[in-house]
């Protein structure tokens, strides 16, 4: 049995099988043994964050980019502590392995008074908690390691959410019993695949005209590719809702446009709203972020959902389906070709405004416009940056990555660290407001720890402007803030080699985006912006709070 | 019906009954309308925190000065970032009242799909989560809503911990039904109590030695007075547990010191484990931070347990007693006297070093034991500072504020700014150590913003050390930090007028500690100490790691 691997080495090498390379964590004594399995692993490197909840957010944004990522809290306050942001990745569908180390079965099982407790002996009070952001959760012991580990996997990669695992101090250093079985096969389709396939091919080669509204869960399973041969083989449009922007490169001759609602170009609007055939490729969000205020005008008769494990047609439901599956049995059914091209994009006009100018929203996203580069990972905060970046064209293979589900803010930044250290081969830059970087802030100091290169622009409007906009009255006094000298933090955060700035003029704006492009090294710009300069799309929801809240 | 206050504005008004002046917390759309009851509230003022888990631990603080504290958070991301400060204000029993704002019933009702969701129409996800924090909880309607204060109110108070109240936001603005019940009784003793003190009381005239163990509880309750009267009335030694430190006065001369198990002072350990009846006033926990890893020794026969709600003596049970009323019962009925009287205290010696000797705990303990001041509040964290700070001896009516049951690093911080904002006509230090003040440090900003002027030690000794001291390795990669530069926070994060220093000798040591002593400008200096010098408490804790975790 000796030769047999702990439950923690275990653990750790079989999430190594699944591609993931880095750790993110807070370590914690009851945590401790498997914290060690994952210092001692060649193939997991450790990344403390300062904490939890920056963790978890850090874990979200790589689970984007790789597929699924894994996040080390101890009990109870630790993964309290990260419970919003794998809540978010729950609701956004990221797979985060979610891994808590909890105090010895031994203690457990003669209820000990032990710290990180009610004090009352008893240690299952906070486990439901954790498990209900998770698909899927299971407590580990030496004997149900190694099958557990792979019901806990494959449900959670089938779902693309979390998981949520327990491990005891002691049964964590305890060799685990049985070889490692044989992995779960992948989730498959049913005989339902091809009567779904032709349900949906009949509807398209009636449609006079079709669209497809490609969703983020397309990305979270990686089937981008699979999604685009469909498009080009029935050769219609595809537009983007703000939660989907980027899933499919923008740069494509097929990309009609940004979809939300009422808000669209006329373009949009005719393409999606004109369709006969509307197909909701992956499960897009009808919520009031995406839809500009419930303004979504598509007949429900005309949508054609393709779920991540199932298929919609008018009232009848398919299922299991696979949606990487009906991609490809659509784009090998259908023979009509719709023949859809977008017309040339225009040549932006150049950035307007003078050096001495303040920086408005005006002038200020279209140099973001041009500051944006093939192949970059953009994070988006939830507020006025999304606003003012979501309608901005994107260059080839150009990713957005932006919460607006969940909408928890502090997100971007946490996420930032951990979409910069998934993929170092690619540029990674976040748009944040201040309000929203002030939540999780001090993990900018753990992407300088690892010499990650992010561009950070961080608007500094002197408040929630957001929240300004979403209110009759944009002067209630919590939307102020602590007036933090934010381009000081990455110094006092020990960043070191960075570029920061301060800049509240066009001229100053355009010196430092010339030195951030160069990416000599990381840049972290504060940009100081108007107090109630809205972003055109908050400028309408400003318009619109009824809509959004019903007690205007 | 129009001149019935709206259900925000009375939730606000009824909170000012119970002598709260500040409500902690961060905005959020479906908040905005409880947000605005604050805003426009006379009596309560809005202190707008970073995120929400620091607003929950300074929730936490302010309640353990003033009885009671208000927490505002929005739907779901915002109370679940709360909730491990809630969950440790529950552990420790401090009354915070949660208030959360959540999406209309309007959009509730027709299962609109909205942000701050999983995107699926449903809106009871996350009550249960946050009410699991609370003793009670309700959801407020204007129906209800002058009745479930008073429940809300009276449970939370009688137990000293967290309530939980959702408010939709159309409901918010609707006025209230009916007029303002009368307030619940307060809770009363039955008639147990006098069985319970004749209990009592005769184990205590007939025991040859007694001691009292005042527990964290009777400072929740404010009946300090009443046990200190107790105590005087029995002329007998008190002690304290970590968890308790300061909660009557260490400078009165029946107290005897710091019981910590076997790590007690001979003195102590006779006085407390040689007595022949243990009064536990309030409820003491024998956790293993309390009991240096288990080594209490009390004879289970000889303990008299006080509870908050009850009493225990031998086997039998008295409930429900009040804590206070057994206190007043006692006094009035006991004629044994104990005569005991402490030795008058050692002067202490000198701090030792010289001017450019590093820093080490032996020499930097001593400095911080003349720092303390009658009346001050002293902020420790769990960790070494807890271990170093915790034996020292207090002046005057000093006061003690940790958190070692919950044991959540970065409470301390967080619970500086409630501790210092609830009570300015004291003096407020924090101790903490850097690896726990960089999960919670943004809200140094807000002690700025308000003008608050406490003493911040940080320790910078390259690490989480506790962790180290509780490995048998302490070299592991997860307990090194990201290498900020803790004094120059303060100015990043927009504080003004703060004396700041970052020290490496005695000498500089003790500059800073001149200069912090005027009280001129709130202070914040960096202490840079070893990596591995541990404090004695923790050095012995090094020593019995099998105690603590028993998988050694």
């Amino acid at each position: 049995m000796s030769e047999q691997p702990t439950v923690a080495d275990y653990i750790v090498r079989r999430f190594a099988r699944e591609g993931i390379t880095d750790c993110f964590g807070v370590a914690g004594d009851f945590a401790f043994k498997l914290c060690d399995a994952v210092a001692n692993s060649e193939a997991i490197r450790w990344i403390g964050c300062s904490n939890e909840l920056d963790a978890a957010y850090a874990a979200d944004g790589y689970a984007r980019v790789r597929g699924c990522s894994m996040l080390m809290t101890t009990y109870a306050v630790g993964e309290l502590s990260a419970l919003n942001g794998v809540m978010g990745a729950k609701a956004e569908r990221s797979c985060v392995f979610h891994v808590v180390g909890m105090p010895t079965m031994r203690k457990q099982r003669v209820g000990q008074i032990v710290h990180h407790t009610l004090g009352d002996g008893e240690f299952q009070n906070f486990a439901n908690i954790s498990a209900q952001a998770a698909c899927v959760s299971a407590v580990i012991t030496p004997d149900n390691c190694t099958h557990e580990m792979e019901r806990l996997i494959a449900t959670a990669r089938a779902e693309s959410r979390p998981a949520y695992i327990l491990v005891a101090g002691d049964y964590a250093v305890t060799p685990v019993t049985g070889s490692a079985p044989t992995p779960y096969p992948k989730p498959a389709s049913g005989p339902d695949l091809a009567r779904a396939v032709a349900a949906i091919a009949e509807r398209v080669e009636t449609a006079r005209s079709l669209v497809v509204l490609p969703a983020y869960t397309v990305s979270r399973f990686k089937l981008q590719d699979k999604l685009r041969a469909l498009i080009e083989a029935l050769g219609c449009p595809f537009a983007a809702m703000a939660m989907d922007k980027g899933i499919l490169t923008e740069a494509h001759p097929q990309f009609v446009g940004i979809y939300s609602g009422g808000a669209s170009s006329p373009a949009v609007l005719e393409a999606v709203e004109g369709a006969d055939v509307v197909i909701d490729a992956g499960g897009v969000s009808f919520n009031e972020i995406n839809t500009s205020a419930y303004t979504s005008r598509i007949d429900p008769g005309k949508l054609v959902t393709i779920g991540v494990d199932h298929v919609r047609v008018a009232d009848r439901i398919y299922n299991p389906v696979r949606m990487g599956d009906v991609f490809d049995g659509l784009a090998g059914a259908i023979k009509k070709k719709f023949g859809y091209s977008a017309p040339p994009r225009e040549v932006p006009a150049r950035p307007g405004g003078k050096p001495d100018d303040p920086i408005t929203a005006v002038n200020m996203y279209p140099r973001f416009r041009d500051f944006l580069k093939p192949r970059d990972r953009i994070v988006l905060e939830s507020g006025s940056m999304s606003s003012g970046m979501v309608p901005l064209p994107l260059p080839e293979d150009a990713e957005v990555q932006l919460q607006p589900l969940w909408g928890s803010i502090g997100w971007a930044t946490g996420a930032t660290l951990g979409i910069a250290l998934a993929d170092a081969s690619r540029r990674t830059l976040l748009f944040t407001g201040e309000g929203s970087h002030q939540m999780t802030a001090a993990d900018v100091g753990t992407m300088g720890r690892h010499g990650l290169k992010p561009v950070i622009f961080v608007l500094n409007n002197g408040g929630y402007m957001v929240e300004r906009a979403l209110e009759a009255d944009p002067d209630w006094v919590y939307n102020d803030l602590a007036p933090w000298n934010y381009h000081a933090l990455p110094a006092a955060l020990g960043c070191r080699g960075w570029f920061t700035a301060k800049v509240t003029t066009l001229g100053e704006l355009d010196a430092a985006l010339a030195k951030a492009a160069t990416g000599e090294s990381a840049s972290y710009i504060e940009i100081v912006g108007g107090r109630m300069d809205l972003p055109a799309g908050l400028a309408m929801a400003h318009q619109r709070l009824d809509a959004l809240y019903g007690n205007g």
